[in-house]
C-alpha cells in the first residue's frame, strides 16, 4: 500500500468546482477516474480543501492511499495522458502513510489577479478580475497591513458558513502591479469560505474610494460581513500552494 | 460619411477565424452584427487581413466608413456593451475617406507564445503552443538572423497557397524567455499565409536538432516547402500590431 501526494494544475473555467457532487464535471471526479483507469482499481483521493466554480489552481494537492506496481514517477506522464486538457498532475511522491492533504495541511498561499482598465480584455476574461473604475493602488497597499497576523476574521466570510473557529494568521499579503494587471498574494494558516475574495472585494473597495482606509482596523474588528467589502469573482482566484511540514 | 479605425482584442478559441463565412462563428460577423445594433443599419468592415481559428489578436485593425451621429469616441463602450466576451473594441478613430484598414497596412507584428515544459499546463492550453522537447534556445536565438531582411519566402507559405509575389522583409525577429515560456516577436511589411507559424515552427525544429543551423540559409533560399520546418500551432499566435504611415 502506498501513499501518493499529487500536486494538480487545473483550469477552473468548466468546472463546478473540485468537490464530486451528483451531477456536472468536477475536478475530484476526473482525477479519480483517471486514476481509476490507470491503476484498474477504484481510487478516491483526498484534496486539500474545496475550490469553488471557475477558481483555478497552480498548486492544489490531494493524496490517495492504494497498492500499485506501476512506478511512482511515471504517474504523472500516465494521468496526464488520460486526464482532460484543463487538468494535469505537476508531480506524484510517495509520502508516510500517515500522509493526509487535508488534515496536514499547515497553510495555503492563494493569487488573485484583477485586471483594471476602462476596456475589458478579452484573452483574460476566464482569469482575472476585471475592475472598470480607476482603483488608487497606494491605498490598497497601505490597506494590506491590518489585514496581517492573527484575528478573528468572522467578517470576511461568506455569510451561511457554518464554520464555529473563525480565527486565522495571515502570514503575508502583497499586492504588485504591472500595466493594468494587480497581483494579490496572500498566504496564512487556513481560510474560511470566501476569505480571499472578500479579503480581495475588500481591498478593491479601499481602492475606488467605497471604504476608507482609517475605518479599516474596526471592520475587522466587528466581525460584520455587511461592513467588509464585496466578494470579488471566482475566476480571478488560483489556489498557488498548500504548506505542509 | 465617416470613415473609422477600429482596434480589436480578440479571444480566437472558439472562432473559425476572422473572416465571414456561410457557416459559423467569426470575429468580422459579430463586429458587423454590433455595429449594425449600434448604427441602427447594416455596416461592413475591412479588416487588415484574416487570422485563422484559434488565432488571437491584440491589435486587429479594421475600418468601416457609414454616416452617424453617435460621438465617434463613444462608439468602443457602445460596441463592448453588445459584442460577445471573447471581442473588445479598444479604440475607435476617425480617418481620411480614403484610409482602408487592409490597402494602406505597411505592416504587421505577430507574438508567438510557446510554453516549454516537461508536463502541460491547462491554464494556457489555449494561448501557448506546448512544446514538450528540450529546446535549445540559444541556438534558437541564432537561427533568427537568417530571417532578418528581404528574402523570397516562398518555402514558408502554406502549400495550396496561390499568392504569386511571394517576397517580404522581416524588420525584426525577437525571441525571450521567462520560466518555462519563450516568446517569438515578429513585425515585418507582410505576411504570407502561415508564415509567422512556419517561421516559428523551424525555429522550434532548430531548437530541437531537428534542423540544423548550418543549413538554414539554404533552406531558406531553396524556397522548398518541404525542408522548412513544421507550421506551429494557431492558438500560440497574437496579431499584435498593424502599422500604418
Amino acid at each position: 500500500m502506498k501513499n501518493i501526494k499529487l500536486t494538480i494544475e487545473y483550469d477552473g473555467t468548466d468546472f463546478l468546482g473540485w468537490q464530486k457532487q451528483s451531477k456536472g464535471r468536477t475536478v475530484q471526479e476526473e482525477i479519480e477516474k483517471a486514476l481509476s483507469k490507470i491503476l484498474k482499481k477504484d481510487v478516491k483521493i483526498n484534496g486539500s480543501g474545496r475550490t469553488d466554480a471557475s477558481v483555478h489552481a497552480k498548486g492544489q494537492v490531494a493524496n490517495f492511499r492504494e497498492a500499485f506496481t506501476i512506478p511512482v514517477e511515471r504517474l504523472p506522464v500516465a494521468l496526464n495522458s488520460v486526464l482532460p486538457d484543463d487538468i494535469a498532475i505537476l508531480s506524484a511522491i510517495e509520502m508516510n502513510y500517515d500522509f493526509h492533504a487535508r488534515y496536514n495541511a499547515m497553510g495555503k498561499k492563494y493569487v488573485y489577479k484583477i485586471y483594471n482598465s476602462n476596456i475589458r480584455s478579452p484573452l483574460s476574461r476566464n482569469y482575472v478580475y476585471y475592475v472598470p473604475q480607476d482603483l488608487d493602488i497606494e491605498k490598497m497597499k497601505m490597506a494590506t497591513k491590518y489585514f496581517l497576523g492573527t484575528h478573528d476574521f468572522k467578517g470576511f466570510m461568506a455569510s451561511g458558513s457554518s464554520v464555529k473557529e473563525t480565527v486565522r494568521t495571515i502570514y503575508n499579503l502583497d499586492i504588485t502591479e504591472k500595466e493594468k494587471q494587480i497581483t494579490v498574494e496572500v498566504s496564512g494558516n487556513g481560510f474560511l469560505y470566501n476569505m480571499v475574495r472578500i479579503i480581495t472585494g475588500t481591498l478593491v473597495d479601499v481602492g475606488r474610494g467605497k471604504i476608507n482606509l482609517n475605518d479599516l482596523e474596526n471592520i475587522i474588528a466587528s466581525g460584520d460581513r455587511n461592513r467588509s467589502g464585496h466578494t470579488a469573482s471566482a475566476q480571478g482566484l488560483y489556489l498557488y500552494e498548500v504548506y505542509y511540514k
